[in-house]
């Protein structure tokens, strides 16, 4: 899914297909407006094609042709640039949809989402319409190198956060990960649960975290904790996890963004199936320059690819 | 302070001193065991000799001579090695309050604190004479590189931090690394607080910290604030300020441990003197082994000494 036509998704797509790399994980096909990435491949000067397809029947796997599905929601005269509108916000929600209706059918087999826009989400009233974590039922995992980390709770207040941590969350959380992992072709993921005070060592930790870390630990899941939040971050980049469970927003994107690796990209858990979001933005300041750097849109497709497909985390590169 | 005698303080000191680099600053004295300190040298090899001094007057500054003032609270034949003792805990103790009465009366200008064992504290009950920051009176201050972090609050559950946070708070703490900063030598300061809640967008980020910023503001403070918490730590890595006020301990260690620059050391805001803590502990597993890296000892002294010089943060080396 291309994301909001007016940012710089198609362009960082335009050049992430033209790199080859995409190809040779997987058989790409866009979501979203030709228009779009035929202005983008003009911008970008990828050498590649746009061709409209019906269905995906029709896919090619060549790397120089890039398909896309358009149900022609957008007019070639209305394309944004750069702007938030109400019109960008409209065809984000619909080819969300579209790609979520494929991917559910087993139609394909992963989906990435481009770089949308709040601004034009909320002109449209689509907000709702996007995915959004949920305590218990779907989790925000960022991935950046070997700092991997899923969220239990996400945009919600810390002082909430304390009231609504329990052993149930926490370990629910844990199956759904454990589960999703090895499906990702990880066979016996090592995971870790960050504490929620100051060197794990507080009410919550003892009688929420503990508790629940005891029973995925007894229903044969490999995880450890609650270890100190200052630590345990720094040990998941040093290899000794694979992914941390971080107990709310900032904990984990504090380490992930304070840390800095570049090939980020992040995962919804929850759908039935492997929801992948790109990193970054519209970046309108760059949008239409053809400069977008297409390094996490390219990270966002192979770890698509690769965990769809059961072969892991991609290696990076 | 040269730490606990049985930790890898006293050798990484020597190491660190061996360098020549902190005599170029100023003029160090130690004050613990002279034999600890005889035992170090021979461990290491470092190039220089031990000599007890009764008074800071008879300090030479001599790079190949370590002074050290020993008031004899440690006999040669109990130092202890790599493990934790009640006389351990005692002598700490007792140096610190001798660094502290030396600092207060203006016969040194900083104090930097070895590494210490709370362990050793515990045995010998003198774990309340350790400084420890205290909401209000006094901050730790993580120095990690461009990356440098004040605590509002230490070790104090998150449930709590959520409750005691107030525009007073967040006033009083903004003054105090103002005031800190200028005496260091940074003409004006650029300080930005973080955020409590996710993207700074919660009920006490507008009622406590907003307006706790808006008054160190009106008072002449560069502050600004509350930024989201995610955002802001990288932020000042990259050198859009000075310093970050953290509005609690993960907060800020997250980002410093997870960044994961090995040059840091802390300071305690608070006390009349400048009080720099080494930022790793005893290392008992390498004790003795005159392996123990010095490069966070030697960040700590020339901190201290460059800051209490007035001549701002030392320049990476």
């Amino acid at each position: 899914m291309i994301g909001d036509p007016a940012g710089v998704g198609p362009e960082v797509i335009a050049r992430a297909l033209a790199t080859g790399h995409v190809h040779k994980l997987s058989i790409p096909v866009l979501i979203g407006s030709a228009a779009a990435m035929e202005r983008a491949v003009e911008i970008t000067g990828a050498s590649c094609s746009v061709r409209v397809i019906r269905s995906i029947d029709d896919l090619s796997d060549d790397p120089a042709i890039i398909d896309i599905i358009d149900s022609g929601a957008m007019k070639t005269s209305e394309l944004p640039l750069a702007e938030d509108t109400v019109r960008g916000g409209e065809v984000s929600a619909l080819w969300l949809d579209e790609m979520s209706a494929l991917a559910s059918g087993g139609a394909i087999a992963a989906g990435v989402m481009g770089p949308i826009s709040s601004g034009s989400l909320k002109l449209a009233r689509k907000v709702p319409s996007i995915v959004s974590p949920t305590p218990g039922e779907s989790y925000l995992v960022l991935l950046t190198g070997p700092l991997r980390v899923a969220h239990l709770t996400d945009h919600i207040p810390l002082r909430r956060v304390c009231e609504i941590i329990s052993p149930d969350l926490v370990a629910l959380a844990l199956r759904q990960i454990d589960g999703a992992m090895r499906n990702w072709g990880i066979a016996r993921p090592r995971i870790v649960v960050a504490g929620l005070n100051p060197h794990a060592m507080g009410d919550e930790d003892r009688e929420a975290i503990a508790p629940g870390v005891a029973r995925a630990r007894a229903e044969g899941i490999d995880v450890e904790g609650p270890v100190s939040p200052d630590s345990v971050f720094r040990q998941c980049v040093e290899g000794r996890y694979d992914i941390v469970l971080a107990m709310y927003h900032d904990q984990g994107h504090i380490a992930v963004k304070t840390w800095g690796f570049s090939g980020n990209c992040a995962i919804i858990l929850g759908p039935s199936y492997l929801h992948v979001t790109v990193a970054h933005g519209t970046a309108y300041d760059i949008a239409g320059k053809g400069t977008a750097d297409p390094a996490m849109m390219l990270s966002a497709m192979r770890t698509a690819a690769s965990l769809a497909a059961g072969r892991g985390f991609p290696e990076e590169r």
